[in-house]
């Protein structure tokens, strides 16, 4: 079994008003608001062909998040019986990876408005990905 | 800007009759074969409250990905013009992360059975998310 680990990098961060993991929905579709990606100059070129209109997933880096839980009350509630944190969508978990499908509202460069998106302001995006038609994933 | 990078430990390996990239379907709806997860003891328990019949959405690292490509020819056919990685599902990209949709076929101890997966042989799984009846994403 491989120890090996795995390096991600910042392709940018987000901008939003929500400032806080208490205050920000649960979900997107939970009233969140639009957010402002900014794409680091290095990471642009790889933008092209995303238009205004477009779907898109952004996987992001819950940069908050606790590491070492692996059972939770889902959505915070203690009337909810513990679950494995894979059973759910906790942000805290042995890697806090976001996923988020959101309409890409404008660009502007390398600046992208998105939403709705319940991550908080200045949470990095480690990767976008088109929402695929034929697909039942993601 | 941040610098920061962050670390992705592996939760366990896949088990799959692909063995090359160039043998696999591009998506799991295109005749992809089913697969084994073998997650580490370390975080077995986090798996509790998945059921056989779930679907869930695997995160992998595309092991075998060159990080340095920022535009691709999409689905390697040079007659599609040149688009951004990110308007794209190429597993080369900065932070080559995959993104599945499988149903849970069979569980045994910390080993699911999963599927379809065009993954290959080995992939390292990092992330394991609940599909959720209501959202739009994932």
């Amino acid at each position: 079994m491989s120890k090996t680990n795995y390096t991600l990098s910042p392709l940018g961060f987000l901008h939003s008003p929500l400032t806080s993991r208490e205050g920000a929905p649960k979900q997107g579709y939970e009233g969140a608001p639009n957010a402002w990606l900014e794409v680091n100059e290095a990471f642009a070129k790889g933008l092209e062909g995303i238009a205004v209109g477009d779907e898109v997933i952004l996987i992001t880096w819950f940069h908050q998040s606790r590491r070492d839980v692996l059972q939770v009350h889902p959505r915070g509630d203690t009337h909810n019986p513990l679950a494995g944190v894979f059973a759910t969508r906790s942000p805290d978990r042995p890697n806090p990876l976001g996923l988020h499908r959101v309409r890409v509202l404008a660009i502007d460069g390398r600046r992208l408005h998105v939403g709705p998106l319940e991550a908080i302001d200045g949470t990095p995006v480690v990767d976008i990905k088109p929402v695929l038609a034929q697909s039942r994933d993601a």
